[in-house]
């Protein structure tokens, strides 16, 4: 597992940092590797130079596949407690972030993958039929976080979020443009030139007035999140202890071994 | 006046019920036909066998007419809080429930019928331009209750509400789906079957995870009038009430009569 | 600086008030002319006979160009708070106002003037393509005030009202139509004839129940925003008063007169 986060001053943008992601093979969003991607984040947040974020992923046709079921099954209390938390700092360190964030969606991006791009400022997706984005939790039976909720409806409204939530839907490239789930679909090889030249456009903003209207938009779910955060962990460990869910992710891991094997 | 509500395990889908709403001529939700139908509603949801719950009519041409008039006219004030709980209690009923529940518009559906269309979980129209759905008290100098504004804005969004609420708008099939108000147009002798298809979809989902987006969603309108629930009672019996509202509506329905005769 | 407020009863629609904003070249809402316009708003308001309000512009090719910039550069604390508090009352008036109120935006409506037509129950514009509405303050480093985000978010929802603030966006009437910002485009000679049919219809809704259904949708909204009335002030005085903000109101406006002269 490996994350390449790079300010990438002369190849891509000035003040732009790309961020690859590259945790083989559907870059799975593992405590280690939200641990690392927090780091990376914070480090860029505090570099004045740095004012735009992109962030893309090195696997063949995933974005990302969400959270990584290893750190969800089979572990103690503090183990779950840990991921949670990352989990919970990885969407705050994005929504909050200062810097201009384009989601350069170059594969399929269900559940945290999902979760993850919908924090950005922009969405940019690869116009490919056999890739897909959404919530698809509540298929297998697991409990959507409310983190999802809010960030969805304030994009694509409550009744797509609903009907999202409510059946697990994943969208494909063009249904998720339709009802504004992504923002801009481009060819495949040219998902990652188009969020450089979207980013160019908005660093083209005076910074601190930007960063002002985006704080205006985002501050009530922020606050509204940050005041039941407890209250979130309690219920996802809860949730995540119990003997069902735990039995449920053993049988959902032992069809998963059975499919590759 | 009569309700059918029965549970076809085997003619329809195993688990789901079918309302047959049969209140000639309009199905009026008069007092004693909401009463019935809460009653009905809150067996099925203690019923574990039943997870869906379809309601139709089968009166022609009408899904609902909305809410009966002759419970808010010329009564005393026992029978107006009566008659008030019973809405309330047929909202909150339907739009908390465990079930997956489907409107089935085989017909007009204005005010209080589209009231009880918006709590659902889907909306199937028939496809008859003749026939509309909507909120068109306003037009009659009627206030629209909170629980209208309630449900349509987290459905069609904050300007379309305000624009049927102000005008007291009715909308044909086809702008009914364009903005929203209804998820599907079906030929008017295909709603049941294609609400049947459509339930055996939303019953391929997992009952547990379901129910907790659907609550996730709808919590926060629930504890909004939850919390205003006595206050919508004493505002609602106070308009009532009212001479000029007495007038109006004693107005209203000699209109009706001259119109019938 | 001149503010035409006439009833004409005759001329236009028995009830019907249309103002015709005259302030040369631009009708920027200085505070003399805010003043002026809350003044007659109010004398409107309290004039029974008085059901509807249409705004338009005496001026060629703008409706409003937005706050004038001239009472926010080089002056006391006094007068930018007695601006400001103009600002708050034309927002609050128009948004509160018990008669119908129309936009008959005949020009184009940057900033300010986009804050004002969207207090309106509708909005028609002119479809010129060289016109362009919507609020394009942070691309000049200006904050925009919570009034416009919370009015917008009610009409155009949050994601277009997210990436309008941010990216200081103005729509050409088509696009202001896609998204929901105006209502409806005619060609530029018929604005006023379409506003007085459309305020016609409107008018033959009751007023007592219209105005119920209007504050019943806009009351949170008002309640948020006087709840945090002295807060926004406050935050106004401070951003307008900053050294940073008046070298560049400084520069900005050095930057007009070379482009006049």
């Amino acid at each position: 597992m490996a994350l390449r986060a790079t300010l990438k001053n002369k190849s891509i943008l000035s003040g732009v940092a790309v961020m690859h992601m590259q945790n083989p093979p559907v870059n799975s969003l593992s405590l280690g590797f939200l641990t690392e991607f927090c780091i990376a984040v914070e480090k860029l947040e505090m570099d004045k130079s740095c004012r735009g974020l992109i962030i893309t992923s090195s696997q063949p046709k995933v974005f990302s596949a969400g959270l990584d079921i290893m750190d969800m099954y089979g572990k103690n209390l503090e183990h779950y407690k840990a991921f949670w938390k990352a989990v919970q700092e990885m969407w705050l360190k994005l929504y909050t972030s200062n810097m201009v964030t384009i989601a350069a969606i170059n594969g399929s991006s269900p559940a945290g993958g999902c979760l993850m791009s919908l924090t950005c400022d922009y969405r940019i997706m690869a116009d490919n039929p056999r890739y897909s984005i959404g919530f698809n939790e509540t298929q297998f039976s697991i409990g959507v976080p409310v983190w999802c909720k809010e960030a969805m409806t304030t994009i694509v409204g409550h009744r797509n979020t609903e009907l999202t939530l409510q059946l697990g839907l994943l969208y494909n490239p063009s249904d998720a443009l339709k009802i504004g789930l992504v923002d801009q679909l481009v060819p495949e090889d040219q998902v990652l030139a188009t969020a450089t030249q979207t980013m160019a456009k908005w660093l083209a903003i005076p910074d601190h007035a930007r960063r002002i209207a985006k704080s205006m938009m985002r501050k009530p779910t922020i606050d509204k999140l940050m005041s039941i955060r407890e209250a979130d962990m309690q219920q996802y460990i809860s949730f995540i202890s119990k003997d069902s869910t735990q039995k449920m992710l053993g049988t959902y891991l032992e069809m998963l071994k059975k499919k590759k094997g």
